[in-house]
């Protein structure tokens, strides 16, 4: 049974299990530092679809499709699919998993989707609450661009601060009751709090986010009386470069020294130098589809036995920017380790 | 602990109890049938803010004050809200809850909000993974409007099968290990699968989540062996006239006879004969508003003593509809005891 530790941390005791995990993407990021850890990279960033929002549908489905046939299960043994994105509504997510016929537990996140799924998916298994989950999510270059930003046919200028948004998917099949010392498990989670500094520049995300994943990162740590040296590595989901800097600087004035330990999923996925990316990758498909590729590919070959995966997340929409509002941040963090 | 039943079902069996609870809403919902059971009617819908946005927000946040000043408790005693609603990336809710300074677990469930966040609140508290746990959402008429479908001052037309957004909120505070004879409890949940039947008519939302409720009641009274006249009300959250006959005929079709025992939030809310909302009312805040007042209520009065609330969504988007796309339905169900 779990356990909670401090005010914000639930040990998960019996260790769910991740029995399959999936990440694909678009080209561009199969052409980055990553590309040869994916499940699968598409040439054709429209998937073959009509639009970019039902391309990222099909996005998110692969991959769960994927991390299921990876675990051995069809989609008729999964009791429960946790999953969200960044399209407004969801539909990345209910038009992805609609035909797939599985009670679905709907999550909003912001780019700390994966983070979410996996950490309420730890907890319903760890519960017994479900048997099999699935925890997933995506996001489209594209479909976000012209949400968020400007038409794609525009070609608006980007800031240094910028971020692209990571074409990729994300999904793993988490058990109870399966123990598998060859796969890893989830052993804590802690879910943030939001936190607002009033940062406004919905073109610098890393900045905004920057004080939450401080924040969830220092909780877990203080709850679990932990140091950042007692794990192999300390992920945030896509800080990019300029919010990983600041997380370090934040946490530095808070006594704790992330930097021999910490990644950024943003800033690994793409070659910062000569991908013409900014400040990195972005998306709930940037974090989704690292970790669970990448970091769990890892894990499994225990090159890392004890990770944190601190998920970020910039809880704006383009109506409250425009209404002059800051950005508030989120950041939930979920342990990943094998026995 | 949980027992799972069927192939659907949890039966919260320590029955997480609900110490407080609280709906709000505008000016319109005051002046219908249910105007004396709201914890607050707000004359001016624009609650003092400058946006119809932050007024959603302002709303949402109300209902989690009233609901744990009601329960006794401070937001710092709260271990997870959990929350969402309908505006793009739920900024109803981040903005709402930003100041409280709760872990925060983001839902996603359209309408069906406030059943999702009860179900995932009672199976979080029913595994102890949290002690005090709170579940909210919101809606507001006019960021719906504009949104969803025209300008405000446009003055759009509406068919006879629209439904009118409630402008309301609901929140409820649930508590692990507080047995209170006085107070409802969750006795159990079922998360509901996506159902798309091809209805394609933004305009007539009960008819594209008819068939979602339909099928999880049927996989609920099949999981529990139960009957429907084994409750005191099932209730639906916005199925409007519409969607309500829609859904007697499918479970009639079915061999189930809802009639005797149904009731709708939505054709609840307002009086469909003199208030001009068509069909009835609809948006995350109209089950939460009329369950987190006037059935909580009169469940702990005694005049309900077993009910099941099944919340139904439309999880389409603008976007998705333009597209031609059909309108993928959800629907999730918790059931709600007096001892």
């Amino acid at each position: 049974m779990s356990t909670r530790v401090g005010r914000y941390t639930i040990l998960l005791d019996t260790h769910p299990t991740i029995t399959g995990y999936a990440g694909v993407v678009g080209k561009k990021e199969g052409e980055g530092p990553l590309g040869n850890c994916f499940d699968a990279i598409y040439d054709d960033d429209t998937l073959g679809e009509a639009s970019w929002e039902k391309s990222e549908s099909t996005l998110q489905r692969e991959a769960v499709i994927r991390a299921l046939d990876k675990a051995n299960r069809s989609p008729a043994e999964v009791d429960i699919i946790l999953a969200g994105d960044l399209l407004n509504q969801c539909i990345g997510t209910t038009y992805g998993i609609r035909e797939l016929n599985i009670p679905f537990l709907g999550l909003f996140g912001a780019c700390s989707t994966m983070a979410l799924s996996l950490s309420v998916g730890g907890m319903i298994t760890e519960a017994k609450l479900a048997g099999t989950v699935v925890a997933a999510t995506s996001s489209h270059f594209c479909s976000a661009e012209r949400q968020f930003r400007y038409p794609l046919e525009y070609g608006g200028q980007r800031p240094p601060s910028a971020q692209w948004t990571v074409t990729g998917a994300g999904a793993a099949v988490i058990n109870a009751d399966a123990p598998d010392p060859g796969k890893p498990h989830i052993a804590a989670v802690t879910l943030g709090r939001i936190v607002d500094m009033g940062v406004r520049d919905a073109n610098n995300m890393g900045a905004a986010m920057a004080p939450c994943a401080a924040s969830t990162i220092e909780d877990f740590l203080k709850d679990t009386k932990t140091q950042p040296g007692d794990y192999d590595a300390i992920i945030t989901g896509d800080l990019g470069m300029i919010g990983a800097e600041l997380l370090l600087e934040l946490l530095q004035k808070r006594g704790i020294d992330l930097s021999p330990v910490h990644q950024d999923c943003g800033t690994l996925i793409f070659d910062l130098n000569t991908q013409g990316v900014e400040a990195g990758g972005s998306g709930c498909g940037c974090s989704g589809s690292v970790i669970c590729s990448y970091f769990m590919q890892k894990l499994e070959r225990r090159e890392l036995s004890n990770i944190l995966f601190a998920g970020t997340g910039a809880l704006m929409s383009p109506t409250a920017s425009q209404q002059g509002e800051s950005i508030p941040g989120i950041c939930h963090l979920v342990q990943l380790c094998m026995d």
